[in-house]
């Protein structure tokens, strides 16, 4: 039977954004299963099966529901065995949880404010507003004033990459010889930004530049078909 | 037959504080092998095994000698596959070298820095002459200027610990519901610290702290038998 993903997306339906909602589709391609995205605004995630998450990612597959990137390719994991593993195994399962704290502590902070204008302009009225609001309240100023600081921002955050790139000197992925979800966690927060802002994040002779031009060819080009932000 | 560990000490042979001794000697005691310290200087290396690398750790283990504590780690899980495993599969195998190059550029300049000067103190006349020239000439400056750098970097660099202070909400070690290699590899950084000085990296409040506890006690408190700087 076909999963659904409640996937994020602003005005324009075939531009899924979120980087969680990411990990999720390349975990559900990984694993090779049929699957249909549901686009889903910001304000629609409250009415996603009855209230099950307050965000996205959530998955529907049969009887069962899973909210929450990680917790999905947990679900997946257990559920289909027999598909390529997303962890290779339980230390694999392990560690990609400290793949996952550093991504959403290291990356998401300086994206986030990078491309937060541009994530508002995406979104239709109504959906603006609500970002507007809501965002300016976490921040504590307005969007165009935290995106304003990405410049002064961007040698430290490349910087801050480092433990990734050299990595990369070591072995292709993450996950060794091939991706496994501990690379759709990070490439989830590249994809982003690239479908929300031109802004350029990685000087184009970053190895992490071409780790990501890997990962957007995956699965059939799953990721790739959707154009970066002009 | 009992493996060989050539392991870093100053003028105390009792006290190895390499990091990446500590991580070997971490993992043969997980796989539960007989081994004996080989109590090496800074300027016995180059005659280890008849110069085998430039670098301790370095095992024998009958024939073979292997050098570079990750190194040491792959081949002890290859050749011990029967014994408890360092990585619980190839994902986790792949993934540690993310948290080892994240530890390598996160962890071991703060340290090295901070406890420059101690380290000095530990050595002997002829190593601490060798020590002092090669890391001055590393640096660019006095080690007592280097270590004098600490307190205004202290905050950043628990700060920069954030990745696994968070991982450590969800799971009680980087390998999930018990120690793996990856662990060790943290842990031999902050045993690095713990050894040379008595500068305190981490607030007594820290889940990190809690968690470096734990790893003192592991394997019959293999770490934890080795006293804190005083």
């Amino acid at each position: 039977m076909t999963i659904l993903l409640y996937d994020l997306v602003g005005s324009d339906m075939t531009r899924p954004f979120s980087p969680h909602c990411w990990k999720a589709a390349m975990a559900l391609a990984h694993k090779g299963l049929d699957y249909r995205s549901v686009p889903t605004r910001f304000l629609d995630v409250s009415a996603v099966e009855g209230g099950a998450s307050k965000t996205v990612p959530v998955i529907r597959d049969g009887d069962v529901v899973v909210a929450d990137s990680f917790a999905i390719a947990l679900y997946l994991e257990q559920a289909y065995p027999d598909r390529p593993s997303l962890f290779e195994g339980a230390g694999g399962e392990a560690h990609a949880r400290f793949v996952e704290r550093w991504s959403q502590l290291t990356i998401h902070p300086y994206i986030g404010a990078a491309a937060l204008t541009a994530l508002h302009g995406m979104q239709d009225a109504a959906n603006a507003a609500y970002f507007r609001e809501s965002r300016e309240a976490r921040f504590g100023k307005s969007l165009e004033e935290v995106s304003a600081a990405r410049d002064a921002g961007l040698q430290s955050f490349r910087a801050s990459l480092e433990p990734l790139r050299s990595m990369l000197s070591y072995q292709p992925w993450i996950g060794g010889d091939g991706p496994l979800f501990a690379d759709y966690i990070v490439f989830g927060a590249l994809q982003w930004a690239r479908i929300a802002t031109p802004y350029q994040l990685l000087d184009a002779a970053d190895p992490i530049a071409a780790w990501f031009g890997r990962c957007l060819e995956l699965h059939d080009g799953l990721a790739g078909h959707v154009a970066a932000a002009a």
